[in-house]
């Protein structure tokens, strides 16, 4: 007897009903979820949420769903919306409200984590803490920056990303049971009860609303695309970086594939991966945004399209994680390259200006001044270190700067400049909280280490 | 012996490992393709294309490889890039060059056929030849039009969609075979024999871009994703003529569904269906084309991040065009409500004011008359045909036009306006190609029934 | 003098140049930016934040920066990104650091606020507290509920835009200023005293990520599309409402358009644009994250196109909601077609079966018997109410539960089962937080009534 | 007297009336409009298509036209949608019926030709026709291939390109008009005659179709993406090829831009903006595929949001061809940095282990001795031309392979294998259609320059 049947006389047609079905996602999302609450379980009863006997009950039950499921008889409701529900359903015929427990302090996108990539970032950055490479704008060399402070910029992207995955969290567990198919249920409940019981942060106000909203899809995947954006970023670094002409880092064997065609490649594919799995979470948030934007409320066939991406894109951002920290763990890093780029590109031009202005040259004649030089040296193929005293005393005559000029006179000069257009002086210029000298960049490595447990 | 171990000294990742393999997906994708390709096997043979030793030996091996697939022994080679490459490898592995004859005349797109769908439509249009309804602009009716003349704008936009696919496969049916990893193949082939003997139009042109290029896969994004949006917009017009306030239509038992909580419901879930996948689709599109965005030449493992969207894409099509087939033929119309709704919102406003056009009023003018009409008709709550000869006398001496003013004063002409504001005077007027008076629309479903063989 | 020629001999291509600038767009965000700026002086001084003579030397300055704007002579610094640090920059060097003070307390997103078309939403809610509708799932009717419920179910989504607007300001809100190029700035700042005197929450900790992170456009984005997809939510279910066979609405002659063709149309031009303006905005979100997606980090020009997608999508928000707002206040509703559709579709269904299962017939049992309910009903064209004691009894008594079968016994049932389907008894039954049932709705609205102050 | 006032009796609300109007865009819009349309007009009388007096006259009304945008004095029809609807309209207002002459052989996406760029890159290719550099693969150094190659490959690309809009062109370059607002015209016309003077291909065949279609939008947007990431992959590879690590290229002065915070800096910019609007045109392509994913048929508002989109990402496109067209002209290419690259990452090693397969070495082993021979030169730090004899011999008797063993043996096989390990040698063996062969790509250069009428 099917659960609406009542109505009917005929039968469903079975392409629809086909169409509707999706076992081989189902199945796999099943045994997935079921697997999650298992893990759950342990967890709540080790924190004495639950007792041993309600423990034993969930174990039981679900145990007996996964079965169900490998064995192909658990009857799938469609009309249950999705597998998750189903799983809920099928669970609470099993053993009563106990099933309800489960959900007790558990979050679906609690369960994907920065930290271990923070970690990995931070404990890389903590073996290479001199370690100079070319700052870049524009993918040109710009200033030298430390190593680690580059990698300690990923780690301020991710704190961005556990806090919009904490925000979405805290905005969206709210309990909707009880909001029944629009109008809320037909019996009364003591809904804020149930929501302190099984952890929620408080329950829905408008069954209308509940049922029909997917914000907790929307957000979710706004938030988890965003992540991915940034380990596309880390992942398309490392894939250039690891190209010799780079030649900053080699992914480990154990992280790079051969190729059965070509005897000498080592391709950085799990990098790879990321990056095009990020884009494929665009066009997962791009594509739930265009199911939304047109329906009108209430529940609709057209939602239950977000469950995959919801779970899916989750998925892909814990296995994303999980996969770069092991690359970053693992990363053979040529400090020799990295600093041989660093002093590439006349990269500390703007610390010879600054010291000029330091010297009281207008900021803007420092700048041309400093062109100057660079033009100069890249003529001649040489450092900005490597110039003559008269060249650069030319350059400064060469401004209508006063001080400038003035400064073409003094002796001493030219070598103050060449002093100021090493790499050590131009990273101990930037001495300001977020900059690049080495004692600013020591003490955010330090704080991090401390956030994350690492000291 | 891995294929690539030669350089490497380390063992692969696991994680990293996993997170390219998706054997889930291959394996279901795996079986469809063996599936399909048996098939295909037939059909050449029966076309004579191959001889029957050669059908023998390609389903001996397509067989053979899908008992390893269900027993989990095929050894994929991740480095083949995808499922298809390495049911290829594997089946020249086993029964030699013979193999590659199942590429004759086969592109992937080909099975996406849009005949059933156009053919369930024209076949609905001769069962209703004489049903009238409202013709909307900005969802609000403007113009009676016959439902055969709705249901045949769908016909034009399929059958754009059929050439468009049909461009795409043109286009990208190219011979890549012999580009190598990417210098081209290191062994001199006969190119363009293997194209010709394996039914391409012939074959690519640089092997750097026949390795690196994925325009196959984004041109067929895009235009299934265009198909999809026509298949949502019908999708979405019969989830509202569903709702008893339209009550144009009723889907059939068989492509209803109820709901396990509320007795009363009729759900559309295949037209809902339909409409949340034509967005997945547009999700995999926009996703596409971001992974492809800044990739520099040459392959690279984000691209097989491609290959889900595309076959799924291609599925989801072709189950929804079967789906939607199916329901626009069990359909059950209510040619009356239709009826009934076409002659609310005074839909036959334009078709008097083309009657003051013909008697010489001027446009502007005739269609200030008529808004007057409907004003006064509003008001009074009734039909134009309903509105007395003094009503209508008044709005046309209201007119600062000349020729309405004289129309004022001769009896005959408000009789005739009530007639030209009849639903048949309305739908006879446009009497061009592509309008709806009858004759028209009858001609055109002639023609599209001939085209598709139904005549 | 170009402010980087120091070290180029050519000079620039015009066609390049062109390309990199967008003069109408600046011109035209910059007027906005500074009537914008005019205003907050106000605010500032009006606080107490500001001194007069500070808000005088800031108005003055603005105001010869809109001068040069108009007049086409401000010298725009393609260098700096965008207009607005243009804008800054410039004013900076007409009246010093009294510049910066223009930020206290102002962040781009602030300036959209849904308190409006909240309050709209209340107060229409408030003029019809006991209006009926039908509460759809599928888009087809299900259970009654308050219209009122369903407005405030808008209010619902509203407040989380507004959580999720408020999230993104507080994680953005942070100094960017002394990250310099990309290594920090040459010269030390007490970063910390700046944002304290400026309003910023906090200030950037690494100076790479401040350089070359655009969270805040991403995050930004993705808040106003949501926002927008709710928005659009509303519009379609306004443009469906106004079509006649739903009756539900009208919008106001001042919200509505005619056609120059067809003299009988109203059209609800305001809620099409909102939906159409939605979809441009999730096209920006999707856009701006495959824009990112692959970059690698450092500011790079890519990054400009941002800009445009930020400011639009901001004023595409407040835009629409300033337009719903007065669309939703100027909104005619015909209650009693509300009323009538409730009453189609056996949407009091549910509550009958509830009826049942509170007797003790077991809910799927109590499903079955009411679906038998309707068939009949529908069979014969007449509502539950209509039907006889011999019909409701002979569906009791078909049930295979003892419990239904002892009620067919008892002769007071029929009445008691037709007294459930009425409106009013159905509307009753969710009688608990966020159901429909007219106190609990009430509660709700005096509720947002007091958090928006209109109480 | 507005066109539909006949109905109303209130007044349009302002706020909503300034929603749908964008008077900024829309007068830019216009202005190149009319410009582009005089030009058409010049090319019409050249081609004998309008007679002298006809072009006078429609010179006469553009220019008028102009004139009234500039002056702010056109008064825009809202109902036309669009203003290029609006242009129409009002030059057959002032001119008549040989306005509608301005269409013949003209079309939208006509206005973007590929031809420059090709030119440009086969130009460049001629310039360097025996330039070396690394194929890639995974963007890491795998094969030798020709820099004329490379470029070629882009000159595929956009041949496909070109091909995708032609086929567009044709596909929706059928004459509307005669549509009406949705039923067809309430006058005979011969819609055919009408499309032969017009330059049409055919007439729409549906009036439903015709006027709430907007395929012509969505396959011009898909197409144009597409084009635009051909051109964002190519401006990926200058943005990293101009950074000094990779060193291939330099832009010219007049391409680059410098930085007003750093001396030394040439920035990339023009690519960097053709791969940020590339994003942007993807995202128009989403959200205009979101817009008319759920809409009913008919003109809708939402559809005018299609406007801006469509031209927009023409002009993107044209203009994106034309500054890469330039910076490809004006580009310094590093033939010896190139070179140098090419012989980096062991490249040739494909080219060795063919030399072995073809001296009877199963391929599977030859892999493997090659791969042994790249570890040893690897571990050296050497080139594998620089191996000795008994190192190759070595890796030769390590494989289980016997002829490989054979080969061991035979003392002139390591010179031999040295000499298969150079550049020129790895180049010359894809002979073969498409391959990097010298003499390959010199024809398939001939062929494209003789295409593109440049021999």
């Amino acid at each position: 007897m099917k659960a609406w049947g009542g109505r009917f006389t005929g039968l469903p047609d079975e392409t629809s009903a086909a169409f509707g079905r999706s076992i081989e996602v189902d199945a796999e999302l099943a045994l997935d979820d079921i697997t999650g609450s298992i893990a759950h379980v342990g967890a709540l009863r080790r924190g004495g949420v639950i007792s041993v006997a309600e423990a034993d009950a969930l174990v039981i039950g679900l145990t007996e769903l996964r079965d169900e499921v490998v064995a192909g008889t658990l009857a799938w409701k469609p009309e249950l919306e999705d597998v998750h529900m189903n799983l809920e359903f099928a669970l609470e015929a099993r053993i009563g409200t106990v099933a309800g427990k489960l959900h007790t302090g558990r979050s679906r996108n609690d369960q994907v984590s920065t930290d271990g990539l923070e970690g990995g970032l931070v404990g890389r950055a903590l073996r290479h803490t001199t370690a100079v490479m070319p700052g870049h704008t524009h993918t040109q060399p710009a200033q030298p920056v430390l190593f680690a402070h580059h990698l300690l910029a990923y780690v301020e992207m991710l704190e961005r990303d556990r806090g919009r995955l904490a925000d979405t969290r805290r905005r969206v567990n709210m309990l909707p049971l009880g909001s029944g198919a629009v109008a809320g249920a037909g019996f009364a409940l003591d809904r804020e009860a149930v929501a302190a019981e099984l952890g929620f942060e408080g329950v829905t106000r408008n069954s209308i609303d509940a049922s029909g909203d997917r914000d907790f899809v929307a957000e979710t995947l706004a938030a988890v695309a965003l992540a991915m954006v940034h380990l596309s970023r880390l992942a398309e670094e490392l894939v250039w970086w690891s190209n010799p002409r780079f030649g900053f880092v080699r992914l480990a064997d154990a992280d790079s594939t051969g190729s059965s065609m070509l005897p000498n490649k080592r391709n950085p594919d799990p990098a790879e991966l990321v990056r095009g799995r990020a884009a494929r979470v665009v066009g997962d948030l791009a594509g739930f945004l265009a199911l939304l934007k047109g329906l009108p409320l209430g529940y609709q066939r057209d939602l239950q399209e977000g469950v995959a991406p919801l779970f899916g894109s989750c998925r892909t951002l814990g296995a994303s994680l999980a996969v770069l920290t092991g690359v970053i763990e693992r990363l053979v890093v040529d400090e020799v390259s990295m600093r041989e780029a660093a002093e590439q590109g006349f990269s500390t031009a703007a610390a010879v200006a600054d010291g000029l202005v330091e010297r009281g040259v207008a900021f803007r004649a420092a700048h041309h001044v400093v062109g100057a030089l660079v033009r100069t040296a890249e003529g001649r193929g040489i450092a900005l270190s490597a110039l003559a005293d008269a060249e650069i005393a030319a350059a400064l005559a060469g401004s209508e700067d006063p001080r400038s000029q003035a400064l073409a006179q003094e002796p001493t000069v030219p070598a103050d400049l060449r002093a100021a257009s090493t790499i050590e002086a131009a990273l101990a210029r930037p001495d300001l909280i977020g900059g690049t000298a080495p004692e600013r960049v020591a003490a955010e490595l330090a704080e991090a280490a401390r956030r994350l447990g690492l000291d």
